[in-house]
């Protein structure tokens, strides 16, 4: 398949993560990928935005089919929404008619699905982000490149993504219980069993922010807080996946190649099993890519290789393009 | 690369999806993942008897520290730890002392923990099994075999598993609104209303189940129920995923292919495009390999592609082992 002269392009292709034919290509695919999660978690944003703000609109103008510890009259409507929402439900604040339950049941669902996509989009990207501060901070004092920070970064992904939800959760768990012993007037203990109760969305409502600054304090601690748990344990789970997907990589990669392998390798049955053959067979081993994915690009292959020459070259497209697409 | 003689088994061995050489391995390979997913659920429902003994007998220990509406010991016990575990929270009993504040909040984080295991490991599996009954259902009166069954949920796998576990959902409401209705004499919008309320984790506590018959039905009806709900929210951001996946497969297959992807695909600079060096190209367009999976491989091939021909053989194969392994 390839000589000793070819061998050096292959090679230079296959080890340089930017080969040389598709330099042009990668900037660009980059620069792509960067920017379609920026717009979809300002989507995200906006959904939000516009869910609190219709959230709030209707319970407050339902607030005297909702009893309880009332503060003031807005504050209230947008912190029943957070509550609801995330599905704290503390049960502070609860829907009295027969509208306004109803109208909870709607809220919670639709809550529901908009967090699940802040946990999915949104959060993933500002935690992308932050990321390029840790790594920054871990080499305080020694000079760094912006390749060598997006390098480390590639390998440690998901770790570090764990590291940086992590911190900002202990943050918010100190904080939390720091204020309302402060301005709810909780002993500690109790303070930091609101917050467990709180940010695991358990909310049992025995204790919960009953003045106004509590109030105010909640709508935005509470959506950080729970949405930042939700998130560590979807990341420790890409962790768990990653770490057991490297596993198998590590198995794929270093058990013993027979000849067997290489009978299984040999696609086109010429006795000797080349770089893209190998590669093929590897990352089937390795769970990648699948009989159906192949097959799926190899009914793409036969259609262009006009001539049936088992190869493609410039007169095959042509004359694949050239002639009606038949199917 | 391939000749005319040699293209027949090329063929057949990417389009079958057991092809010849690998025939003896399929079946193997099938039976190891369908045995991989039992033991996983099995162990996850062992998880969770432990789970949940250890936390009544904790809860019924303390129950003196609990307060609130009280029936049975242990059956209090019991409910509190699902209504706890999963971040329901009534609040319709409290934990008052210090310690059984702190062992609801241990309790609290990892029953969530718990939760997400069921979801991910355990439920999936049990959804697996209900789909080849619905299969079943839908070819009623027709005799279909084992194979079309399998190939069928193959192709419409997620979308079946939501059919299936909304299906499920639907009937966990109706029964458990019926039961409010009937045992917790609640009025219908009520009953529906603490359902939806319980399903979501959401549970305000103004209504909950207070009788003993209720709490019975409570421990079975919360955990499956929450299970369910969020079972459903993932299978539906895995139907996203899959479709955006299969429009990006069907816009990389029908573009069209021109002289500069040939040049890229070329990855031995032999001026052709064998059918490997097409699939690599295609799927790292899918994005379904990355550069790094490809390099990784390339190593492993360098290092066995002794006489540096470019291609394997036998020889290269008993050559590389036998020589002691320099990395």
């Amino acid at each position: 398949m390839a000589n000793d002269t070819a061998k050096q392009p292959l090679l230079s292709g296959f080890l340089d993560p930017a080969p040389q034919t598709n330099k042009k290509d990668a900037p660009k695919r980059r620069r792509l990928r960067r920017c379609r999660s920026a717009p979809l978690a300002e989507k995200v944003a906006m959904y939000l935005v516009m869910y609190l703000g219709v959230g709030t609109l209707c319970f407050y103008l339902v607030r005297n089919q909702i009893v309880g510890e009332k503060t003031d009259g807005v504050l209230d409507a947008v912190y029943f929404c957070i509550v609801t929402m995330t599905t704290v439900g503390y049960g502070d604040l609860v829907p009295s008619g027969v509208p306004t339950k109803l109208l909870a049941c709607a809220f919670v669902f639709t809550g529901m699905a908009l967090v699940g996509l802040v946990l999915t989009k949104a959060a993933d990207y500002l935690v992308e982000k932050q990321e390029i501060l840790l790594v920054k901070a871990l080499h305080i004092g020694q000079t760094i490149g912006q390749t060598e920070i997006r390098k480390e970064i590639e390998i440690n992904k998901v770790r570090y993504k764990c590291f940086v939800v992590f911190a900002f959760l202990l943050l918010l768990i100190v904080v939390g219980t720091i204020f309302l012993f402060a301005v709810e007037k909780l002993n500690l203990v109790d303070a930091f069993y609101c917050v467990c109760s709180t940010i695991t969305t358990l909310g049992y409502g025995d204790k919960s922010f009953s003045t106004k600054a509590g109030r105010v304090f909640a709508i935005f601690w509470i959506l950080s807080s729970t949405v930042c748990l939700a998130q560590l344990f979807l990341y420790v789970a890409e962790l768990n996946t990653e770490s057991r997907q490297r596993a198998l990589v590590k198995w794929v990669l270093t058990r013993k190649v027979t000849t067997v392998d290489l009978e299984a390798a040999d696609l086109d049955d010429d006795g000797v099993v080349g770089a893209a053959e190998f590669i093929i067979y590897k990352l089937k081993e390795m769970g990648k890519i699948s009989q159906e994915d192949i097959s799926l690009v190899m009914e793409e292959f036969e259609y262009l290789d006009v001539d049936q020459s088992g190869t493609l070259s410039a007169s095959d497209i042509m004359l694949a393009q050239s002639s009606q697409r038949w199917k």
